[in-house]
């Protein structure tokens, strides 16, 4: 017998990979969460049927969307992750020496718990000193969080079911008023092929709070299309493509020169963001 | 009722895309042969159960074979095209001035044929007076042809069935041959993912005919892991950094930027092609 797990990524496409062992499923107050082994990608979560991260591929998306700000910022030394209860985003904020805490606003602790205990390379940041759990809605948090953090990094689900509001105009008023001067938010923000309306959308709701924004890419092979996208953004300008080096920084994806490929956007997608 | 054409990349991974119709299928004397309608990506040639190219994403691959070598050529005036019968890669060498010639070596005339019926937009190419088409197989065609080409593109399928020959020693070899004084090859090589022994294998086969070789990189979200490997080779070192620039020329993907952000390769790609 072979059972293969299919996420149906849009109306017309579909992802599927074979599975070997279904680890854990649950209904949590949030979301369906389900742990699977996969022949192709190691272990995968998967949240309302959706592929969050699988074991093989989880390293480019976490490097891509905490080094990127956080080697812009001058010295992070408060950061906020809101989603990203996996902990990968915070396995890798924690390698910056200059990070004195990281706050996890996740909404669903059995995101976290699942984490523990199925997924021992993503969750190696849960015993750190530095991590402050705050489970809960990151919209509230940053709400009563004002002037806080020098980086926050939006590690949201889809733009439905519980992470919708973090792509919404009043959040990003929010969270530009938790940030530091000076502070930077770095957010997924979908992907370049298959999302193309939302892109624009996230970009206009984003444009009043953050008058800075810059696109960046990376190959994410579980997601739709398989490229996704990431918006830097901040209240002043800032210079994208000279990102602070962190000696010994120990990356399977992230270096200094992909950083800055990451901000070479094809005409395509350039469009998408263009200065009206 | 809902159609989906699915095809199994790996033993674990599959893509699916939903089919309003199926426009053409026919068995030719190389292969199987399939034009499908996507509701997704557009019109879609299939052979051998393999996705080739989509309407909706095929200007990403066929502009990243083609302008990145024809950019770093000083001046690239006959250019043969190995494999290619769509013409997506002819259409897009024939947007260089200084090109007088493009050889086509299709092995199957039956693809340029379906090319031109169903794919207006990529067989613009085949009514050019500049282009010959040379049908038949492409190892004999470098065999028969020393020092006579500035660039060569390998636009081969994968190496199962007709295109196996293309990635072997022996190829290479005659392939290096074929080229004048100068001269550059670049070939598709696979997914960075998971075709990884394969790439070295390739590298390994191209070593002694091309001592300069370098991998760059390009989202294609139909192939396997939508992330997808080119080799650009040559007999003395080039700098890939340094395209010419060609004012006017229309692209949707390629740019200088993005030709130079193809070649930052991710540690994990890079240690592919590590010179031991």
């Amino acid at each position: 017998m072979e059972l293969w797990f299919t996420e149906k990524q849009t109306e017309g496409l579909a992802l599927s990979l074979l599975v070997t062992r279904t680890l854990h499923r649950e209904r949590t107050p949030f979301q369906d969460l389900a742990v699977l082994e996969t022949v192709q990608y190691g272990r995968l979560l998967v949240l309302d049927g959706v592929v969050m991260l699988t074991e093989a591929d989880e390293f480019i998306y976490h490097e891509t969307i905490a080094h990127v700000p956080l080697l812009l910022h001058p010295e992070p030394r408060i950061v906020l992750v809101i989603g990203g209860g996996d902990g990968g985003t915070v396995r890798e904020v924690l390698k910056h020496p200059s990070v004195e805490k990281v706050v996890l606003a996740e909404i669903d602790e059995r995101v976290i718990e699942a984490s523990r205990r199925f997924f021992p390379t993503l969750s190696t940041g849960f015993t750190d000193p530095r991590l402050q759990l705050a489970v809960g809605d990151g919209i509230e948090h940053v709400r009563n969080h004002p002037g806080t953090y020098d980086v926050i990094l939006v590690d949201s689900t889809d733009p439905v079911g519980p992470g919708v509001g973090l792509f919404e105009a009043d959040f990003y008023r929010m969270a530009a008023a938790a940030l530091r001067p000076g502070g930077l938010l770095a957010a997924q923000t979908e992907s370049p092929f298959v999302n193309r309306e939302l892109i624009r959308h996230i970009h206009k709701n984003m444009k009043e709070a953050f008058p800075f924004r810059r696109l960046y890419l990376a190959p994410i092979p579980t997601y739709p299309a398989g490229w996704w996208s990431f918006t830097l953004a901040a209240e002043a300008e800032v210079n994208p493509l000279e990102p602070r080096i962190l000696p010994g920084l120990a990356t399977k994806y992230y270096t200094p020169e992909v950083h800055r490929a990451a901000f070479a956007l094809p005409p395509f997608v350039a469009e998408l963001v263009r200065k009206e």
